[in-house]
C-alpha cells in the first residue's frame, strides 16, 4: 500500500533573462503540477515571467513565487546578509510583481518558495527565516511555504500559522542528516533520470531514500522538485512522472 | 468664479534607493493629495517603497504607480527604444510590485503615471503609448492614466476606454505649444515657490498659464504636479496649496 | 587575382553572464583572428571576461573591447538616448575594465567595437558617434575603431585621427544602400553557413556582395564578422575560414 | 616628540550614483591626501568616477581603488558569500575600470582599499582575504592594500609580499580588541568633529586611542580615514587636519 496516493511535482521555471535562455519551460510545464516561477531578482525578466505565467495557466499548472536575493550576477546562489526589513520588503516586492503577472494571465500566486542561497540560508538561519515568513504573513498568510523538511523555515512558518509543504529533490543527493549535499561537493547531483525516478518512487511509497553515505533516510514529503536548469531536467521530470504513474501514484498539485 | 472648485496636487515620491536619499517624502505627503510612487525600475528600493506606501496610507494620500524604464543609472530619464511587449510586461511587473506593497500597507494602486523619459516618449510616440495603455488595460482598465494634456498617451488611453487625468507642472516652464521646456534648456524650471504658486492659481482659476515666450497658453488640467526631487519641492508644494486654499479651491484627490 | 591576400575574422565573445551561457567561445576562438569581448555593460560577468581574455591570449587571438549601453536586460540592443558625457565615461569605464583583465591575462585591448544598438546608433547619429570617438581618443587614440563601412562613426573617427577598420557581416543580410537588414525583418540573417561563406569569399575577392533586393553592393572591408550568439555561429565561422583559405586568402588579424 | 612626523588622511569618495548625490567630494578633496574612489560596484557611476579622478589629480590627491561587492542596492554593506574566483575577477574588473578613468585624468590607481562588508569580511575571513590579495597580486603587486591593523587581510597581503597600510577611523568607535563598533550598535560613530580630531591627535602622537569600554587601545597606524558620506564628514576631516597641523604633524600621502 503506497504511503501516498497523490503527490505534487514542482520545478523552478521562468529563469531566462533577456537574451539568455535557461531551461525548457514549455516542456517542463507539460510534466509538472506546480511551477516555482522566478520573480526577477535572481532571474526572470518581466516578459519571460509573463509568458511563463500564461503557459502555466494554459496547462492548469499551479503558480508559485520563487523569491530570491537581489543578485542577478550570482543567480541568487550567493548567501547574503540582508537586514530583515530589507529582506521582507524585497520578498513582498517580488510576490506582488509575480502575482500581478499571474493575475493578468488568469491565475494567481498560490504558494511561495525561496530560491537558491535564500532557500539554504532560511533553512538554518532563524533571522532570515523570520523575514521570509513575515513577508508571506503580510502578503497573504494562507499561501503555503514550500521548503526542506525539518528546516528552520518551515518551523518558523508553522509557528506563525503559515501552511507548509515539504519537498524532496529528485536530482540532488542527501546527507545522512537530511540536508542536500552542497553543489560544490561530489554526490551533489543525481544525474541519471532513471536513478532519480527510482529514488523518488521509493521515497513516495515507503518514506525512505538513500543518503550519500549509504544510510537510509526517512523523509516525509508532499512534493518532489526537479530543477529546471539542469541538462537532464526534462528527462528526469518525465521519468519521475512515469514511474510514479506506473505505480499508481497520482501526480496532483498540493493546492487545488 | 473659479474654473475649478477642487483640484488634485501630486508629487513624485519613493525615489530614494538604498543608501541614497532623494526628496523629503514625509513632508511632501503632508501637502499633496496624490503620490506618484516609484516602482523600482528608475528609483525606489523595496523597503523605501513599502515605507512610502505606508506613510501615504496613514495620511489618506492616494497612491499611484510611477512606472518607468528599467534604468537606475539614468533615473529613467534616458529615452529607450524598448520593444512593445517588453515595455508592457515591464510596466505590469512594476504595477504588481507596487500594488502588493500598497495592499500590505492597507491601500491600493489607484492610478498610473509614467516617469521621466517614458512620460516624454509616450506623450509623442504612439507605439510606446500603446504599450503603456496595454499594460493598464491588462492590469485594471479602471485605473486612470495621469499625463500631459493633449499628449498621444492620453489620446490612446481614451480610445481604449482608460480614464485620463490631465496635469500641469508647477515647477516647470511651458513652450507656447503646451509642451514642457526640456530640462537642459533655459526656462525649464520655475524655481521660486511663490511664482509657481501664482502660476498655478491663475491656471486653476482661469485655465491660463504664461508660456516661456510670453504668450498665454490655455490648458485644461485635473491635477497639479510638484516634482519631489528639486530643492524647493516642499516649499513649492506648500505655496501652491496655500495659494489655492486662500482662493477657496479645495485640494482633493481625483480618485476618492 | 584576389582583392585581398589577407583578411581578419572577428566575432562577439564573452557574452555569457553568471549562470547564463551564450555561444561557444572556446570553439570560436579556434577559428577567428580577432575577438570582440564584451565589457560587462550589455553582457559578460568579470569571471567570464577574465577567462575569455586568457583563452584569446593563449591562441594569439587579438582582443578588442566590445563596448555597449548599460542594459543587461536588453543585451544592449535597445537604443538609448545617453547624454554624451555619460556615454563617453561609460565607454572609458568598460575599456579600462576589459583592458585590466586583458593585461592580467598577458594581452591588451587592441581595438574597440561598439555593440548592438550603440553600433547601430553611432553608425547614423553624429552626437553618439562623437561620444564614442571621444572615449577612444581619451583612452588611447591609436586604438582602431571597428565599424560599418560608410558609417558616421567611422567618418567621425577618421576626422579625429582614430584608425578605422571596416567590417562585413557574414551572417547578416544587406540592404541595397549598404545597411544591415534590421533583426526584426525578413532577410536579416544568412543562416546557411555555406551561403554565408560563399558571400564572404565573393566579397573579399571581388569587393561585391548581393543585397536583399538582388542588387549588387560594393563594399570595402578589412574584417569579416560572425556573430557569436547564433546557433550556427561556429559552423559559419569555420565555413568562412575554410572557403577563404581554400581560395588562398590569408586569415590574419588587422592588428599585429 | 610625536610618534609620527607625517600621516596620511583618506576618505571614501565618488560614491554618488546617477541622480543620487552622496557626500561633498570637492570639499573633501581639499582636505585629504588620499582618495578611496568607488569603482561602480557598490557606488559610483562612470561619469562621477571620471570627474572625481580628475578633481583628485588637479589637487595632487593620491587615487586609490575602493573595491566592493557587486551590490548597489545594499551599497556594498551586506556581506556576500562570493566564490573566490568570482571575487578576484570582480575586483580586477573594478581596478581596471578605475585605473582607466584615473589614467585618462592624468593619474593612476596607486593603492587598493576594500569597501564596506568586503572590508569587514576580508578582515576576518581568510578565503575572501586571499581572493582580494590575489586580485592585487595579479593586477600590480606593488599596489599597497589599505586596511584594518591586525586584520587577516593585511596578514595575507604581507605573506604575499603586497605592501600594507594600516588605518584608523576618525569617525568610528573601537572595541577593546581593536575592531570597529558595528554600525548598528551604540558608540559606532564619533559624531563630534572636535572629539574625533582630539582622538586622532592622541593616536598619531602617542599610538593610543580610547576604546568604547574606556580602556586604552594601542594601534599602529599609517593613515586616518574619515568617511565621506556622514553629515559631519567635511567638518571632521577639517578638524583632524587642523589639529594635526597645529601639533606639527605633516599630512602627506603614504604614496608619493
Amino acid at each position: 500500500m503506497p504511503a501516498h496516493r497523490a503527490i505534487d511535482l514542482n520545478a523552478d521555471l521562468g529563469e531566462s533573462f533577456g537574451r539568455w535562455r535557461l531551461g525548457d519551460d514549455e516542456a517542463m510545464l507539460d510534466v509538472v503540477t506546480s511551477a516555482n516561477i522566478a520573480c526577477g531578482f535572481h532571474a526572470g525578466d518581466p516578459l519571460t515571467l509573463r509568458r511563463t505565467c500564461a503557459a502555466a495557466v494554459e496547462r492548469g499548472v499551479v503558480i508559485g513565487a520563487q523569491v530570491g536575493y537581489d543578485d542577478l550576477a550570482g543567480f541568487g546562489r550567493r548567501a547574503m546578509e540582508v537586514p530583515s526589513d530589507e529582506l521582507t520588503a524585497g520578498i513582498l516586492y517580488q510576490l506582488g510583481a509575480l502575482d500581478g503577472l499571474a493575475r493578468v494571465a488568469g491565475g494567481r500566486v498560490r504558494y511561495v518558495k525561496p530560491h537558491g542561497a535564500l532557500y539554504a540560508t532560511a533553512a538554518v538561519d532563524e533571522r532570515q527565516a523570520r523575514a521570509v515568513v513575515a513577508a508571506v504573513t503580510a502578503y497573504d498568510g494562507s499561501l503555503p511555504l514550500l521548503g526542506l523538511p525539518g528546516s528552520v523555515l518551515l518551523a518558523v512558518a508553522q509557528e506563525a500559522g503559515v501552511p507548509t509543504v515539504r519537498e524532496a529533490f529528485a536530482d540532488r543527493g542527501y546527507t545522512a542528516s537530511g540536508n542536500l549535499v552542497p553543489r560544490s561537493e561530489p554526490g551533489a547531483f543525481v544525474e541519471d533520470p532513471e536513478v532519480a525516478a527510482a529514488r523518488m518512487l521509493r521515497l513516495v511509497t515507503t518514506g525512505e531514500v538513500a543518503a550519500l553515505d549509504g544510510s537510509t533516510l526517512r523523509l516525509g514529503v508532499d512534493s518532489i522538485c526537479v530543477h529546471g536548469d539542469s541538462p537532464a531536467a526534462v528527462a528526469t521530470a518525465r521519468a519521475v512522472r512515469r514511474e510514479l504513474a506506473a505505480a499508481g501514484v497520482l501526480l496532483a498539485p498540493f493546492r487545488r
